[in-house]
């Protein structure tokens, strides 16, 4: 049987979560602390769909940088996610028991330990960019630690849980604000994971940052309408969610159907950015239609 | 009447946090949530001795590394301390209610927002160091953002609050055993303050690590006498925690006169391990005297 895009993407993107876990393992080997690895290892290991250090492996080949060098920053990403829902999963934030189908992190260990592995993993993704394996380099890896933090930090994705928390307790939201929430939410680390095979090559990132821009978005579109359609089994965590606690959300607020066509048109101009690299992109168009294609 | 050294000392420092004050205060100007920002202000602005800022600025002095570069660093250092005390205060953790005579953050905004605003001074640290404007030598830039995330990740800093958190909940402590933790959960940003100004000039770190290693355990031992000795007005947080705890410190287990004169040699051997730079130094020697005897 030929092998269709659809099929090599599943490949590729498997593949790219094999290797993103193999070297996640080996980064977490050693610490002070054999009680706050296991909490990172647990938070970081053996789970998730590595979708954003896909991306970067995939925005890295379309410059022909290294694969050990992008693998190192989807690495990297992956910490700052994972670091994300620890920390959005605590009862002070999401109050969440399930993720990923297991017990949050705070439920298996602690609030304590799940904290500090949050804070370990957010610094760790700054030692690995930071060090020389990354890229030959400097001014690249520098760059990249600068991006990262931009992406994570008080104008990128905590700023945003920020704004989704104050969101959740003040009037009703307009659709403009929502996305806005989600553009620093979840946004930004989609925006970091496509520019970085550009940074990684001292490349233009302006066409993979539309792209970026508009998977983003998509995919919490596509977040949105699993909440309301999936179950807990089949999504390895609560559902309905937002539905219970009376919070608007871009499906919500534009209603089913025309949030999973503005989840299609997305995806269209998505694709359209990334015309001046031809082929080599094919695996980025398969992404984009995998991210709102998706069933968890 | 002349100024002595005593008095040398405490213009040098005094001097120090007005300007990684005003460092931080334009640091810390912009944010997608305005309540967060005021939450990173509140627990980074206008308080504390700004110690490790000193001892960044006062490292970098002895290689005449320009005096906006130590600024910086110890600028980033000092977000790295600051999200450290408002996770520690947190429920899940020490659960204090006082912090440098106020309210701890998450008292004075919610639990969810001093989360949020630890996790972000810890992005903006390293934001700051991996920037320009801090030095024009990328590999210095690396270097910097790389030794502060073995400072404080799970090698460091955060690997020595687990283990403080651990032997809390275990067996009695040795005396071995709490000078681990110790060094691990104070020492490492100590050891990086010092480092830095070899950093920052490429020169040979080792001295200034020995002198680090000494001032940071007396650091902490000081820190055991007046938890002792002293009163919450006084000191601006509740004191006798350890004690209510029946939480064995290196002060308890040697006793206090034992304890109080380890941190004297500490300090003759910190003071020793600066010969080679001569009068340079001098600052950094009054900083060693002035941590074993300061009032809080």
């Amino acid at each position: 049987m030929a092998s269709t895009p659809e099929t090599q993407f599943e490949t590729a993107l498997r593949e790219a979560a094999a290797a993103t876990d193999a070297l996640l393992e080996q980064l977490l080997s050693e610490s002070a602390s054999p009680r706050l690895l296991s909490a990172m290892r647990y938070a970081a290991l053996g789970a998730g769909k590595r979708l954003r250090p896909f991306l970067v492996i995939e925005s890295a080949r379309l410059f022909n940088v290294p694969a050990a060098s992008a693998l190192r920053v989807g690495a990297a990403l992956e910490c700052v996610h994972c670091y994300s829902l620890v920390h959005d999963d605590l009862p002070a934030m999401d109050d969440d028991d399930l993720r990923r189908g297991k017990p949050t992190a705070h439920r298996k260990f602690d609030e304590a330990t799940a904290i500090l592995a949050g804070d370990s993993l957010l610094t760790l993704a700054f030692e690995i960019l930071a060090h020389g394996e990354t890229h030959a380099d400097a001014e690249v890896r520098s760059a990249l630690v600068l991006e990262l933090t931009r992406a994570s930090g008080m104008n990128g994705m905590a700023g945003g849980q920020m704004l989704d928390i104050e969101a959740e307790a003040g009037p009703a939201q307009t659709l403009d604000s929502i996305i806005r929430i989600q553009a620093h939410k979840t946004g930004a680390l989609f925006r970091f994971a496509c520019e970085a095979g550009a940074i990684l090559a001292g490349a233009d990132p302006t066409p993979l940052r539309h792209y970026a821009d508009d998977i983003g978005l998509a995919f919490q579109i596509a977040d949105d309408l699993l909440d309301l359609e999936s179950s807990p089994e089949a999504l390895g965590k609560a559902t309905q969610k937002d539905l219970q606690r009376g919070k608007a959300t871009i499906a919500s607020l534009m209603g089913r159907k025309a949030a999973a066509e503005k989840a299609g048109s997305l995806i269209a101009s998505a694709t359209a950015a990334l015309a001046l690299y031809g082929s080599k992109a094919d695996m980025l168009r398969e992404a984009a239609r995998f991210i709102v294609s998706r069933k968890k």
